[in-house]
């Protein structure tokens, strides 16, 4: 018989059917025995109400975990998970696995602390919690590129192995090419500023590396960054109004395309507004000051807690979820970062909020080749390492901004998870390179 | 006035319009000014019939790729490239350029040699030959992607830091993660087997690493690798009929949204068969030796001239462009290959020709834990580097393959480019890391 998947069964009510998986769980009730199976597309029980029915099972002693067939007839079940389960078994095992899960993943929570869940990824990622965790992240990075390839980005792909540590600041992985020193790039940033002038619009997902020492729950070394960036626009708003149909599209690719994902792990699907509410840098202290109290003007830069304060008033004023806050001061921004021609010691750059943190930066950058040779300058960086990428700007730029959302921070974030590792298949942290 | 793209502009014969780009050329004929703008959609000819019109570019010094914007009548004119032409011309400058390029992007085939033009790739990529090959590629990652996902793959993006140099052979690039030796990935190989186990189907499309030290027209070190892994295959003939529709999707996407860059690049596009032809490696041997008469049975591998005269063959006796040779011997195929049931010395494993060159290499693997044991042992490779990929066989697989497709090989092989380096934005090889 012709195998099919878990969730075709549905349309095979009182027809008999194969279905192939994996045997997620056996328990024996009254008698009666019950399995389910799962595979590629979601779980099935089946109802095995004699002996004979799981003897293939006990002859090869396979457990849970272990690939088998079900021919079964479909029966709908109002009390079997999903409304339908299998009778009359035929059982036929595949691949028997006879030993002991280091984790059992047939809980809603696994029973293990996060070193055991990350040391077994390779088995407690199919957890069906954690599955949709991560299938979730495909509907992300799939959002993402219909939205910018329906407005004509081109896709890119740049080098991941670079000549020089570019971004100032971030640590870089430092690597040996052939003899040479080299690194990994910590963001395609200067790429797709440079393919800016071949392609006007790009975007790429891919990974960046980030050789920070730090072990904190929203850190990891290596991550999947979701970049754009486009040219001929006015200035930072026209790059927060594409980011605002970004994370529109994304939300509406997940609900449309991951439902049953976004059910099993009971995620709030936020609203995107029309126009996300924005607040300038100066203003947002000014607010801090007026409604909590706490006088954080002169500062550079905003704390997690003016992030949250901000959140809050965001969701209590506007009733939105999502806030910009624009103009960041210069001196905490990049080089390459466009400043404010009213007030140039803030910057046409943002944040956007989600929900009280952070969640994407972007902005526009500048795009007069005098205006690099002077920021360069002024930074106190050679010009030297930046040739090629001063080059494109040399040869004519338009004004041109992007952003780059971290996958797993936005998953972290929507989903509600307490730790950017369990945001990703096998993480990477100061500990961790394996598996 | 808003802007409109080059290629809205036919939409508008006419009426005044304005579009905003790259002055990709200025030539004077006769008293008369023929401009050709460049976006990122394509190009656009504008002609001014008097020295006012084009006063702003004398002004600033503006030469080509300055950034201009052009407001003009649009007209029908059949000698015009594209049929169609802008007079009355307003310009505004947008970005002025008055250097001198260091390679002229308006012809077909830029004059320089190859070191010149990757050396200065950050403006020559905008030549519209080079532009075009660069968005094939883009279109044959969203093919991949396509075929697969209305398949229920399910999207992957695994580390490219590696604890160890897993794959046998291939030399890889070595890195200091945090005061320990790591790796970068040279392929997601064993990453896609494992996660087979979670959801049974995957796909990635993902930089990998090779620090061969080899300087061939062929060879580049970091590359795009689209890689597919599935689970509940009969063998690998279930995994090449797979491979056929993927590269059938794949043409159709570039075929239905990139025709224009195949017209400008003049790519002779394949038919795919619905059914590939396919030889058994020991079969493809005696027929070299009576078709050629040159006797290479016991040669455990195909030499490029083997799969010249293969290609030909199949080209001539099938009238196909692809041709599959299965069964490679066991000897030069990896420890996780799965080896021909009925003829253990050789493979369920395949090379794709596609016009007598290897394309994508696959294939059947093992699944059975006790099998991986046996391998590793057999191979004189020790368990523990594997503990990891080796859980996800100890904890059930079912019978499972699939396949690699390196995007500039499959770009250079598709377009006729005659070195692998062009396929590429800023290709990293033996000598090069910048740009």
């Amino acid at each position: 018989m012709q195998r099919i998947s878990t969730h075709e069964v549905r349309a095979h009510v009182g027809e008999r059917v194969r279905v192939e998986g994996w045997l997620q769980s056996l328990r024996q009730m009254g008698g009666i025995n019950f399995l389910v199976l799962r595979d590629g597309w979601g779980t099935l029980q089946a109802v095995a109400e004699t002996e004979a029915e799981i003897a293939p099972l006990l002859e090869s002693a396979a457990g849970v975990e272990s690939v088998i067939a079900i021919d079964g007839d479909t029966v709908e079940m109002p009390q079997a998970p999903g409304g339908i389960e299998l009778h009359n078994l035929r059982i036929e095992v595949i691949t028997p696995v006879s030993e002991v899960l280091p984790v059992s993943l047939n809980k809603r929570k696994m029973a293990a602390n996060l070193t055991t869940l990350l040391d077994h990824a390779a088995v407690t990622n199919r957890n069906p919690q954690r599955r949709a965790m991560l299938r979730i992240g495909a509907g992300v990075m799939a959002g993402f590129r219909t939205v910018l390839t329906a407005r004509a980005f081109t896709e890119i792909q740049t080098p991941k192995i670079v000549a020089s540590a570019t971004e100032s600041g971030a640590n870089v992985f430092k690597l040996d090419y052939f003899g040479r020193p080299a690194f990994l790039a910590q963001s395609p940033q200067f790429y797709k500023q440079i393919l800016v002038g071949v392609f006007e619009r790009v975007f790429e997902v891919g990974p960046v590396f980030r050789a920070e020492p730090h072990d904190t729950t929203r850190h990891i070394n290596e991550y999947v960054s979701l970049d754009a960036e486009f040219g001929f626009i006015e200035n930072h708003f026209t790059v927060m109004a594409l980011l605002r149909d970004v994370i529109a599209g994304i939300i509406a690719h997940l609900k449309e395309s991951y439902a049953a994902e976004l059910e099993l792990l009971r995620v709030v699907m936020p609203v995107v507004p029309e126009n996300i509410p924005y607040i300038h840098f100066a203003d947002a202290q000014e607010l801090i000051l007026q409604r909590y109290g706490v006088d954080v003007r002169g500062e550079p830069d905003l704390s997690p807690q003016d992030e949250r304060w901000l959140g809050e008033w965001a969701r209590e004023e506007s009733g939105s979820d999502f806030l910009y806050v624009t103009g960041y001061p210069m001196q905490k921004r990049p080089f390459y970062t466009h400043p404010d021609p009213e007030r140039p010691e803030y910057s046409n750059s943002f944040d956007l909020l989600f929900r009280g943190t952070e969640l994407v930066t972007g902005g526009q950058r500048l795009h007069r080749y005098e205006d690099y040779l002077a920021a360069l300058e002024k930074a106190h960086l050679p010009i030297e390492p930046f040739e090629t990428y001063l080059e494109a700007f040399r040869y004519g730029m338009p004004p041109e901004g992007g952003f780059a959302i971290g996958l797993e921070r936005l998953l972290m974030q929507l989903t509600g998870i307490p730790n950017v590792r369990l945001a990703t298949t096998f993480p990477r942290d100061l500990n961790r390179l394996v598996p």
